[in-house]
């Protein structure tokens, strides 16, 4: 069988240069079109999305044995929890089926194939728990430099453990959902009491999920060196964030109201044999953790992440380029610490990153940071500044891992903010 | 129709003296047999268990009009999603059929009664999100003066709003699961780094948690006078804690391993409804918080609380007292809170009170207070001596209503602890 990761395959589909979803992408999402309102899933090529339920009627799926309904389903749980060796040679038979030597379903094309500009993408995942870790050194750096102590910004135990904690999954909504701005209570004034009102810090956090596609028992713990067998694949993840309301509420027990209105996800889930040509080596940690913490190899892979504002009406403005390499502790460590305890996972538990700063200020990922505490507005194209997002703003994230010509894209991660109630 | 709430009514079924479960009460939740080992619904009267599949059977809820596979779930969230309006029908409609003066079914009874002992109880709700609030003013001032400030021993925020945070939906275990003590890092002594090994501060928490029975959209919140709506019962709650991992994680982000490896619920859910007798005035908060958290008339509930430890093979030790009624933000305030940012609630989701303590040193709801930090063990019936919990050790929750003759029980959360992996 063909190997998705060949980089010289090409499809039959016309792939326009530059785009997320080559032949050796094939990312997975849910879907629905006007004629069929029924949630299925797809794959990603280009500029179309793969029906692929119409797909698998076809047979050409059948000596992978799954499930009849595994595709017509309103999320890719069900695929997920097929397993990893059966979802990688899906992946490897749509390359098959896909790729420019195989007329075998070509010319039932139009039955499967929807421009991806005439499908509403839905949400691809049912999430179980979410947990957001909180695992970039430069963003933890930042945030105890502005709020703490600078000359010891980072607490004790931050280099011991992957610090992370429970997020709320009920609002974890798909790229294009507009987000409410959060009403809630703040403290502008330690000398005053509490007020109640609009946030007036509301934050986006660049950062990237992955999915858990294979669950374990209470009390299992995964090892390291089958962390990834766990690991699906990945999405971009706004955490959007409400810094005047996290502040006031968040000792001792954590971020909760500031946090829980709203994350938005891409639509797509890259797996992570997609982007297996771009591991990377990552930040070497010192000091060394405790060995149920080792890892051999390259456990890091080089995804560039970008964040644009688009102001209501007006033009997009690239705020942040950031790299997904620059974490500090490796999707791999956050699991294997997740589940050292007992605590069980299942499919589509998402774990997010945490904010994913880079070492330069441009490469910050949120506002909090890029724009200091309020003290460094950024400029927009239209002549306003900003702080922190206001009413009408959209903002977009992008992430793609590029090499050699291949790119493997995630799409987009958009929110745009109404005004509070 | 009948109320159920009637002190007078009497069930045609055997009630022993003392029963959690008189016809008032009649709380919900999921069983199976051995000779039918599928999920389903019950109701629980004296020591039987109400066979709800079949009585829906014989046609005796029809005027209800609930969907015919309300009962035949393995959770009693799509029983609780039909609305209060109906949940309470049924309620009284149920004890109609078991009041004395019935004869409706009661030859049918060997059809659908089942001796409690010999069916097994399972998990009753499908829990979406849990949260766990920190609404005992005694026990958030025990923990600060243990371990911050005994002369400011309530952080800025705590008189301000109900503080809580999300925790783990996934390990929330029904009564009788066996816990495993976690495996976890600890940093014993801060001149050295941490290590890893079994918790040895493992710890219960007595609390109650509420599940939500109606949902929200994401951006709506709800309003005062409309939060007992959304709350369509009770539980008892224990949420295990490993106070020495949760002591080296938690800053700055909260609780984390310390807390998801297991939580204990009994099985049995009490409606609110089951519970009106027992209203109660709360503590008088002061200052007055804000106005979205302002309610009227009784908002809390006299439950009698208590927590005994058992040996492995040995005697029970009730080793608190405690009380519902103590609890400083009452359950419509903590859910006004948590939705007031938009934050939307689904069916099933559960939100817990956080440790109930009360004033007094026996009524405190966690070891870690009633041995204060360790230096005043407990004496257990075997002589030995307890800090903490140790292998082998059984944690046993229970709670009741009661007054005039009447008693709402909630039965038993039950843990017995196994040894580290």
């Amino acid at each position: 069988m063909i190997n998705a990761n060949d980089p010289s395959l090409k499809s039959w589909i016309e792939v326009p240069s530059g785009s997320d979803f080559p032949i050796q992408n094939l990312p997975l999402g849910i879907f629905r079109t006007a004629s069929n309102p029924a949630p299925r899933m797809c794959a990603a090529i280009g500029n179309f999305v793969i029906d692929l339920p119409v797909l698998n009627y076809m047979s050409v799926f059948d000596e992978l044995d799954f499930p009849p309904d595994v595709f017509v389903q309103s999320s890719i749980n069900s695929f997920m929890a097929q397993g990893k060796e059966k979802t990688r040679r899906f992946r490897n038979r749509l390359a098959e089926l896909l790729h420019e030597g195989n007329e075998e379903i070509r010319e039932n094309a139009w039955h499967f194939l929807h421009p991806m500009e005439k499908v509403e993408l839905l949400m691809p995942i049912e999430v179980g728990d979410y947990t957001d870790f909180y695992s970039s050194i430069e963003h933890a750096t930042n945030v105890g430099t502005m709020f703490r102590d600078p000359n010891n910004a980072l607490l004790p135990n931050w280099r011991h453990l992957p610090v992370g904690y429970h997020g709320r999954a009920s609002s974890i909504v798909v790229s294009g959902t507009p987000v409410r701005r959060p009403m809630g209570q703040t403290r502008p004034n330690d000398e005053d009491p509490p007020v109640f009102g609009p946030s007036r810090q509301l934050d986006f956090e660049l950062e990237m999920a992955f999915v858990v596609g294979q669950p374990t028992q209470m009390g299992q713990s995964i090892p390291m060196k089958e962390a990834e067998d766990y690991i699906f694949g990945m999405m971009l993840f706004n955490d959007w964030s409400a810094r005047d309301i996290q502040k006031w509420e968040y000792v001792p027990l954590g971020p909760f109201l500031g946090k829980n209105f709203a994350s938005t996800v891409s639509p797509w889930v890259v797996t992570l044999d997609a982007l297996e040509p771009f591991r990377v080596t990552g930040p070497a940690q010192e000091p060394p953790p405790l060995p149920y913490l080792h890892f051999q190899e390259k456990k890091n892979y080089d995804i560039q992440l970008e964040v644009a504002i688009r102001t209501e009406g007006g033009a997009e403005k690239t705020v942040s380029h950031s790299n997904f390499k620059y974490m500090y502790w490796n999707m791999c460590q956050q699991l294997v610490h997740h589940t050292v305890n007992g605590c069980n996972v299942r499919v589509g538990d998402l774990c997010a990153s945490g904010t994913i700063s880079g070492p330069t200020p441009d490469s910050y990922g949120s506002m909090l940071e890029l724009a200091w505490k309020g003290t460094r507005p950024i400029e927009m194209p239209d002549g306003s500044r900003r702080t922190f997002i206001q009413d009408g703003d959209s903002v977009i994230l992008r992430g793609w891992a590029e090499k050699e010509g291949l790119r493997i894209g995630f799409g987009e991660a958009t929110g745009r903010v109404l005004p509070a109630l």
